[in-house]
């Protein structure tokens, strides 16, 4: 069976997750070899700390969940936890913006982030369990246009996660420079599976160790 | 009946909220007399350009709804939005750090914001939905000791909104300089009341105008 350890950015983004449980996820993430953690930014010092010398990466969400804080706060949030460790940064479009129509303010909004930490990857969520198709589209074409390096489908904090219909169309509308983030209601190495072939390089999950068929 | 508009901070905060939602939000808090327009740090200057010269104040909500950005990106936000023109600020806690037992941050956390706003009225979301009542006694605390003005019960965004008990015990739980808001599933006027018999100094809701009185 396919390794999907280095598929996996290991996720612990609840508000009341602990020191010990960044521990934990920073332990799994080492012994099985995920992509990176990703953690809120106020946890990014003390995972980058815990990994030194490790090969996972530590990915930091911002303006997370809701996206819609304003473009200077993302850009400084993401800016401080690019100091404080991490080289990846997970951020939400700002979805408003996109409702109303506005995709330059969406581009713009992204394009702050990106300028902000130009040694990261940077990921845009879109948060399609609130979009119609044709905003989906909207919005991986904005956060390319940004100069974004991922597209990702979902927070895991809105009313569904992430489809294969998701992944496919995601990636039919971006170029091939792009890659995709799968994510939201992973709990299973049959739909991980499923959303790479759909496309996804990357899957964002908390039952990471269980998809990678570690659990108990 | 006792007028409750003047205790109501009406609310917008969805992640999909259009600046049409924005411009009838200030629209009624305008024509009823609440104390202000909570919002998203994205759209205070819309509200703010909106409110101009009408008597309800521009609220930002910051770190919001996880509480688990970075001190330093709240402090930020919480400034910007200052500048954009909010005049009171709804902070959430650092809720991992309160978990770990480490209140000293939690405090530190709340203190940077209400630093970095000297002229903005700071209310610090403890989160009841995800707190034992000693934790929300400690939590109330930590706020009142960073030099907080309100302590508020709930985002709206987690398991639980405002309760009776926990206005009555947030409120045994500060010196009477401090303010208690409520928040969170308050739907009708008669729970309104009882929040505010219970303690509570300002009511959060989105569904102010029936709370008045005033929906059709």
């Amino acid at each position: 069976m396919m390794n999907l350890a280095p598929y996996i950015d290991h996720s612990a983004l609840k508000a009341d997750t602990t020191a010990e449980d960044i521990r934990k996820l920073c332990r799994e993430a080492a012994e099985h070899g995920f992509a990176s953690v990703c953690v809120n930014s106020s946890r990014v010092k003390l995972a980058a700390e815990l990994l030194r010398g490790a090969a996972p990466k530590v990915c930091a969400v911002v303006g997370f969940p809701l996206g819609a804080a304003s473009s200077a706060a993302k850009a400084f949030e993401a800016q401080k936890a690019a100091e404080d460790g991490a080289s990846e940064i997970d951020m939400v479009i700002n979805i408003g913006r996109l409702k109303d129509g506005d995709d330059e303010a969406v581009t713009n909004d992204v394009s702050a982030v990106v300028e902000a930490v130009p040694g990261c990857a940077v990921k845009v969520i879109i948060e399609t369990a609130l979009l119609t198709d044709e905003e989906k589209i909207r919005a991986c074409r904005a956060a390319e246009a940004a100069g974004a390096h991922f597209v990702k489908t979902s927070t895991g904090f809105s009313k569904a996660g992430a489809t294969e219909a998701d992944v496919r169309l995601m990636r039919a509308s971006v170029g091939a420079g792009m890659k995709i983030k799968a994510s939201g209601g992973i709990n299973s190495a049959d739909f991980a599976l499923r959303l790479i072939e759909a496309g996804a390089d990357r899957i964002g999950a908390s039952k990471s160790v269980d998809i990678c068929g570690g659990g108990s």
